[in-house]
């Protein structure tokens, strides 16, 4: 079986950890890199002096060889590239989020579909060995049913020159939600706020809501003095504390929880029980998630099947960051998601 | 000078601590203790075996020896006992909060200022060394202009069978921000949700807003597997954690920050300048928040003079608990909070 | 059931801790509290208005309604005390280390049994609920045969005038790996240095020889910035790390090993093979480990049976500290443990 | 000025480390890559398609080109390896320790010498920004005069096949203390256990004695079920924490100390004070010590001087090794350290 040929547009960060990980691969060759700036093709020449590099995107796209793109460009050139990309038949992994909008979102999905291609977005945390013990757990019920899921994912960050704090960190977590609950939510609020005369939010704090028996909210924040990525989901059996941040027992399941007699009359303190046990750290995983992710797309690509984090993940993403985008403007006014087979009708 | 002869009502958890620290006062006596539960009056005789206790609070307030109560009994009862002790011409220091409407704290502060006597309300972590300490940092200008104020206050808590988590938890929170901050909020947001067929709340986050170039935000949560008080205090020059758990070292500084240059055209970019620097942490008094609390509840009375944790510091509080629970009902939308003055008018 | 009546000698801060938790108990009454400072005595009246509080030790000896005394005076002044109460029939609870020297102990021992009266030392740790834990997790064998025994007790402590910061520290972590461990030590090693012209060491670095297979050893240090209670214990099963300075999950359990294949020949490489797995907190008592402790004196007393930390365990402790003084006057030389058999008929 | 050509021999874990550094480098060219172990040749072979892979270090030492190799083998090889290299006209960067014993090393030292070339050991936490900034602090008088060095460096590490754990672990912490301390130890005492059959050591305690005022103290440890690398110094005016596992404020500076009225009589309680005030942690360096390091040599290079981890810093090291170990047979008995000088003599 010959080597897949890959190429990796856009060589920033989080560009040379693509490089990297697909240069790890055993069937994948690196077999472009693009980038519109000269200098960050000099580094890239200096720790890979054999790959080819390109400043022309049209020049990858048209080398029959390549057949599959990584897009990690800014948010707003994703749609134009990976439209580009599938149209010229290339299998493609984008960068979160997708795109900037639903509607385009809808747009390269059904694109894809019609090329028959990959259309796969850079959801990497689905990938790590927390994330997919925390689905195992979940799945199993050995959590219970789900009571709320809080995050924080705050640091000094460095402040984007065409998003908001939303749009760059929210995708994570958003993500993250989406893929370990079953349910979808119904509607988001957001509050935020712009600082120092930003054109866009630094700060926000983001609800999704999911009737009555679930919450979910997000901390999102580039001003903060300290780095913290930790969520907190409480079921009515166990509850869960993820903390990216520690370098061991990133998972930490606490045999913990309220009970609740259903006593008709009563005073209500004698119906609500609590109940502590142990806690216990399970083993997880240290493959880094972006060399899973890397696997995933690969064997996507090999097997016509579609990765975990495909297109409708990208979209059911994306929306919450409109509805979000929304509600921040209306002060808080919780906006309700359509349904994806309407949003699907509507374009 | 003779000593003050205080009586504590109320005797469970807090009572206790009240207890203690009164007792350790120089110049006070803890002349009685009085409670309806026998069992808790039977526990205070164990430890406390010289102490009168009383089951009839009419007897405490026609003791006319007895010239202070301090009320620790559940929130529905503060402003009965309060009015009533204060009517009977004693000093009052009321548990968090002060009552459970606004029209009423104002009722008792009027009160309080027609019968000449102290009303304090117990917002016991203004007298720590951690928050005393922030308030110089604050008012000395070090920290710069403040850009928000982040709080977590979550742990497997007592669900209260009269009141929601905001109005259990919240009021430590609101008073720190009342105390530290020199605004006050024009409006209130909240989102919760009642779980396990609870008539209240038992997660909540709250937001004030203080216009354009502030946001305040807090978690309150009663089901959370681990304890967490933590606040972030982002400032324009430095950054603080406040974490309530740590055992030394609670407060935090950090030389952080992002500068904007104001220059009108050109990329957003090259205008922000991210700043690190050192970080530490300032010693702190290791005095019980309660006994320097207490002490100037003594020297109130001794000097005429207000505590600063007083009826009006009290009454800023409800009015946000207030806001925030209608904001609840009304899923989220921003409550005004009336002015002060306003309201005073309004009673 | 008359409420057996203790006498308190000796009122710094352990005998504050001491008289709350005797206090407490149901059938006890703290019926005197002793001390030769009258300051020490005013504090406790303010507390505990009714205990009758004593300058003079013989007065508590002669009433003979005490039937015990519980012993919290400078170590010098252990032996005398415990001895002259014991010869007035009372039970006895030493504060550790129970004297300064074995001789003396092995004296009170053997009095003790002569009078027929409980004689019990303060190894306080024995009793809570992280190291009860610890020893059911030994006994019941599931972390293997132990490896190694590290302990850290270090903090920025007041310098002693009696005694170096072996005999201060040492007896509480002598005394929990006494209790836990089934080997006793065959000899004791120690260095330590006395800085700024101290009579006596403030640092000190104690091992304890247990043949080819264990290892004990033990940093403790009155010149620390930062206080860290810290044990680490390795089995051939699993791995243990206690930190007393956790406020919960003092105990972790650790699924971590190394295994070795007993192949002959071949490199060593392939013999040994690391395991990882999930790492638990148990959940522990909360109940403080002095308050299980004077239950077990009141019970030992009432039963006519021994207490968990008797005279032959504070005899223990103090056979190390002895040796571990003797070996470090020898710079480190190691210092052979006598039998007990052969120390008690050496006397 | 045209680029230094390197070659790195010893692709393992490191060796990878060391390419990526030099590579990164502006003025040097990693020319060629060797080791015996085709497996490893054909892993760089995937990230670095355009080395120079050799399986022969004859064909490197013979290349002129190539004008210093970097040796990260197995220490038993280290001697063997820098002597051919040396000879054969090459400066010279050799992972620690520099070789199996003194005599060795003082060897290659001379040879260094009379070829003009630089010897320089791989001590690469001395180039960290956190030693570097310990340095300084230490130089200025702000920390006082040293009272103790106490250090832990243990995890579940791979037990080395040719060396026991003083050997593998140790020369970090020793190279740190020689580098930050004044004063040289005069004799060293380690204790240890050899566990599971193993022919070396896997957990030892090392002690370097200075005299009446300084003690160091190495905690090193192969089975450990957590990683913790800190070191605990502590001065006469400051105490500094340096804990490598923290991600931000790996040290932490305390205004703590205890200082000693000279009173020739009384108490010595009175003559003792407490002194605590605020931490702080200092910004440091993020660059990656391996990246300051090969700038060293780099630079030592050109300019024909001594890098700061040169051979004298590699006998220092390897003579407390050697000290450690004949200690280590000898149950604890301190072994002194011979002054430098009549080691020169001697061989």
């Amino acid at each position: 079986m010959s080597k897949l040929k890959v190429a990796i547009i856009g060589c920033g960060y989080w560009g040379q950890n693509l490089i990297r990980n697909f240069s790890d691969l055993d069937d994948v060759e690196v077999a472009a890199v693009c980038d519109v700036d000269l200098n960050a093709l000099a580094r890239i020449k200096r720790r890979h002096p054999a790959v080819d590099l390109k400043q022309n995107y049209q020049e990858v796209l048209s080398d029959s060889r390549i057949r599959a793109v990584v897009i990690a460009t800014p948010v707003s050139t994703h749609y134009s590239f990976a439209r580009q990309a599938l149209l010229a038949g290339k299998h493609v992994l984008v960068e979160k989020p997708l795109a900037t909008s639903s509607v385009k979102v809808l747009e390269l999905i059904e694109l894809a579909d019609k090329q028959n291609k990959v259309l796969m977005v850079d959801h990497t945390f689905l990938y790590t060995g927390a994330v997919r013990h925390l689905k195992s757990l979940i799945d199993s019920g050995e959590i219970g049913d789900l009571l709320y899921f809080d995050s924080i994912r705050i640091s000094l960050g460095l402040v984007q020159s065409d998003i908001n704090v939303v749009w760059d960190l929210g995708p994570h977590d958003f993500s993250i939600m989406d893929y370990l609950l079953k349910q979808a939510p119904v509607a988001i609020s957001a509050l935020g706020i712009k600082h120092l005369n930003c054109p866009f939010e630094n700060i926000a704090y983001v609800t999704a809501h999911f009737g009555s028996n679930m919450i979910a909210h997000f901390h999102l924040n580039w001003l903060a003095p300290v780095k913290v990525r930790r969520t907190l989901i409480g079921g009515s059996k166990k509850m869960i504390v993820y903390d990216d941040m520690e370098s061991n027992e990133k998972v930490k399941v606490y045999d913990k929880g309220i009970t609740l007699t259903s006593r008709p009359e009563g005073v209500l303190e004698s119906l609500i029980g609590y109940r502590t046990g142990d806690m216990w750290a399970p083993k997880l995983s240290l493959t880094e998630g972006l060399r899973v992710e890397a696997q995933d797309f690969l064997e996507s690509i090999r097997q016509h099947r579609r990765p975990i984090s495909d297109g409708a993940s990208g979209l059911r993403v994306v929306r919450i960051l409109e509805a979000a985008t929304e509600s921040l403007a209306r002060r808080g006014q919780p906006v309700e998601l359509t349904a994806a087979s309407e949003l699907a009708q509507a374009v």
